[in-house]
């Protein structure tokens, strides 16, 4: 794979709006293992250097996404520790590259199945945009008298594959605006969202609209839980989020002189509007990020 | 106009999305200008009992929408003190109906300048649909160093509208989706909206979105303000407000076996969330609707 495959796949990375940050940060993988098997370098250390270089710009492509970071990160440890055999350096990266994405997998698997405990049977679900790891806590719901609400989630209505989805699942589905979120928070259990990042305090960034979903849920005095596995929770070390803004002629507005069109993609909700955090490794509340900072 | 004439304006109006509250109300009162000067009836007597039918029927077709029913009401008053003649019936009724008109468009423009006074110059300002109202006040304040963020309304955009407007006052104008709404409130220094019906409490129904809008500006410590003709107040002896529900088709979305879609255009946000309620009398705090009720 030359610099200028690599480099499209890359942007093919930036420009995803379909896919949220663990499935992008296993594609990141995916990319990583198909450089480390077919680069060419002439020896173990120039293999090193360039997906070094791949590696980072990787971590860094989906800055609001914090998986995309940790992942890559964590497998160019591996870097520092390959053999001096060519082929065999290849075949360890590889390897690696996929136990990670692995891992991912089966903590996205496992924070839904406890989402899915915690919330248990019979219940209203709202949620915003399209997260895969709340598809998969539906799928452990689905047959037990759930129902959910869908936002469309403007600009790209990512909303409509989840309700597709839910469909599937025989899950009845309202799908409903963006802005009807507060109409439907009187009409539910519970809300229930992904993230792209949790920050080192709680903060969680997703979906731009996150955060009015979690104001609506306290004035209605619902439980609003956050699902991810724990490669989306940053680090005390970690830059602050940055919010990505995405190209203004997705909203499809014609053009006026003095308008300007803005598409920020995420937004960040403040702890204390988060009733709970559940990953793979089990329920958090606000507490557990304050023993942390 | 016969019957049938009427009834094919009357849905009309039940069908508009592009006018607010006091612009279709002003359209029911040449609705029944033109009917009383064209109705066929034998005598006075005839024409009141066909008018007041009208009337009746125009005062609910939006029952969001509380200046169609107080407008309605205050013509149909005038049905009671008729003139026997036929001819000086009819003017009398025309008359009335142009007058009510006049009055609430005055009440308007004068609503709108006191909270362009209570404004000022030099602001952000935040809103959410596309209010005439709202417009008004920024013809106040253009060339006043404001600049707006509007949303774009889902599911019809009428938030297209009021940026085409703006834009032609030179006011420099962010378009950004609903769903950016808490992101766009760290931003500005106030919100306006207007207002489909302020009902006895205070509470306003408007386009949905606008309690998200209220609980962001209460997140960021910003005024809330609504601004309306005084026709738009409900007294407490009036039903409690309905919120219309939509064609779904609106939103564009595919079919799927197991989903519906819910399309209600308004939602109720609380007193407790409004900073200030302008009217062409001035500006009312939340004692005056205690007070009231």
């Amino acid at each position: 794979m030359d610099d200028e495959t690599f480099e499209r796949a890359l942007q093919a990375i930036a420009a995803d709006r379909r896919q949220g940050a663990s499935e992008l940060a296993r594609c990141a993988l995916d990319l990583l293992a198909e450089s480390a098997e077919r680069v060419p370098a002439v020896d173990t250390e120039a293999l090193r250097r360039v997906l070094a270089r791949r590696a980072k710009a990787l971590a860094w492509v989906r800055p609001s996404m914090t998986p995309l970071r940790r992942l890559a990160v964590l497998w160019r440890e591996g870097l520092d520790d390959l053999p001096a055999d060519l082929s065999q350096a290849r075949e360890q990266l590889v390897a690696s590259a996929s136990d990670l994405a692995q891992r991912s997998f089966v903590a996205t698997e496992e924070a839904a199945r406890r989402a899915a405990e915690l919330i248990g049977a019979n219940k209203a679900i709202l949620t915003h945009s399209h997260s895969s790891t709340v598809r998969l806590v539906f799928e452990h719901l689905a047959g037990k008298d759930v129902r959910a609400i869908v936002t469309e989630s403007r600009p790209l209505y990512e909303g409509h594959a989840l309700a597709a989805a839910l469909s599937k699942l025989a899950v009845p589905t309202t799908l409903i605006t963006d802005a009807q979120i507060a109409l439907a928070a009187q009409s539910v259990d519970l809300a229930l969202v992904g993230a792209d990042t949790v920050c080192a305090d709680g903060s969680v960034v997703n979906k731009a609209g996150t955060r009015l979903l979690a104001l609506a849920c306290r004035e209605a005095g619902l439980p609003f839980y956050v699902c991810c596995e724990s490669h989306k929770l940053a680090t005390l070390g970690d830059p602050p989020p940055e919010l990505e803004a995405m190209d203004p002629a997705e909203l499809g507005a014609p053009a006026w002189p003095y308008v300007r069109v803005q598409n920020v993609y995420f937004d960040i909700t403040p702890p204390e509007l988060v009733t709970a955090w559940v990953t793979e490794e089990g329920v958090m509340a606000i507490e557990e990020f304050i023993t942390r900072g």
